[in-house]
């Protein structure tokens, strides 16, 4: 490593447009590269922010048009939130795990423990009433981007969906992996021995949550606001494993 | 961007050698970024390893040397574990937070909760009995590296210590922050508005353990083990603030 290469690198895709219903993510996001100069190598991961994935699917849900169930009535009075946007949440929802005034945390039907069930007010173009769902099946966009992509650069890479997420036990929100495809989200490190040759004791790693948190600090960086991320310099052997798998099942959860 | 140059990269500090009690890390990190032909700029993080810094600090603990009390025993037992290595588990907690056979959470000292109050087995050099508690103070520590490193490069740069947490909800561990100097540990977004220009509803964002899940992707890649990673291309203007401000308070812990 005299050679002063960093081990792994992440570009920004800066001047991607506003992302509209519709939009096809895989030509954005090839067009992206290359005004940026880059063309996906070998071991490149992608990731991409959930909120564009949203739009371009069209999970955008106008809240003027909702009339709120009086579930979510009751629940939007008591929890000091919109009824419409409790409404929304429930409707992406198995069941509500926490609450509290301002706040609502529920498991998602896609199995993610996570405030409000990722449901997303902010950079909605000229529409406060509008909100933005996570994708239908992040797992399936993620593969159907990194589809479209192999079909350019035909090469061995991954995509990942990334959104934030607030945690027990620890304050502030960092980013994951909602959907993955050409990697191992969850690493199998099971046997690998340590330095003196012992397994080790720890036996998965959250490969695709750690991907997800080191490109939300370039997302999170620029002003403009960078949907896009290339992370370059990382390699797996093991097996291929959707953001699906990161999902701790509720009954290996001690914390459900 | 089209200079293809990343907005991030991440240098793992190679031929590191095995650190040992009463080892001097900032004389050690110097020597390491030399080799790999770095010097600490501007914005700079160096993430360094738990394990190093415990060795380093003398946070060793011989196993065969204990007598686990009453509770350490009957514990030990339930749970299918070491009683020695719960003795000292118990040492440097303040309560267990969730059990099960092979499993300890615990709420560490510090106000972490992790399994095993972090207390690490693996890659103690010909001593199968000897563990390594967390550092006495990682706050301390990681400003005290950062000390000894200003005096030689003289810049605004900041140091993390890093662990690797479970966490509920989500399988897999990913790197975090248990000590920081240097860098606001967590970031408050409040009041930054959006594209849009409503306020951001989200507040803080945990940076630091964004960078530390960051350094743990260079730190796992390498067989040889990598515990010091420089991470380049940050900028930061809120006050710092250490990692203990990444520690949930109880009361506000809905998952305690």
């Amino acid at each position: 490593m005299k050679d002063g290469r960093p081990r792994l690198a992440l570009y920004g895709l800066a001047g991607i447009k506003l992302v509209e219903p519709g939009d096809d993510l895989g030509a954005i996001a090839a067009e992206a590269l290359a005004a940026n100069g880059l063309a996906l190598e070998e071991g490149d991961v992608l990731v991409v922010a959930q909120k564009i994935v949203s739009k371009a699917e069209g999970r955008v849900i106008d809240l003027a048009s909702l009339t709120p169930s009086p579930r979510a009535q009751e629940l939007g009075l008591r929890l000091d939130k919109d009824p419409r946007l409790v409404e929304v949440v429930l409707s992406q929802s198995r069941r509500i795990v926490r609450e509290r005034p301002g706040l609502m945390i529920v498991e998602h039907r896609l199995g993610f423990v996570m405030a409000n069930a990722g449901v997303d007010h902010s950079n909605v173009a000229g529409a406060e009433e509008r909100v933005l769902p996570l994708p239908e099946d992040p797992d399936r966009s993620a593969r159907a981007l990194q589809e479209h992509l192999a079909r350019i650069f035909g090469c061995r890479f991954a995509v990942i969906i990334s959104d934030s997420f607030g945690r027990p036990h620890r304050r502030g929100i960092v980013g994951v992996a909602i959907g993955a495809a050409g990697l191992p989200a969850l690493l199998d490190q099971r046997g690998r021995p340590d330095l003196f040759g012992r397994p080790l004791k720890v036996t998965e790693t959250a490969f695709a949550d750690e991907i997800a948190a080191a490109a939300s600090l370039v997302m999170g960086q620029a002003d403009e606001g960078l949907p896009m991320v290339l992370v370059r310099g990382l390699s797996w052997s093991a097996e291929e494993s959707p953001a699906a798998a990161l999902v701790r099942p509720p009954e290996h959860d001690l914390f459900r």
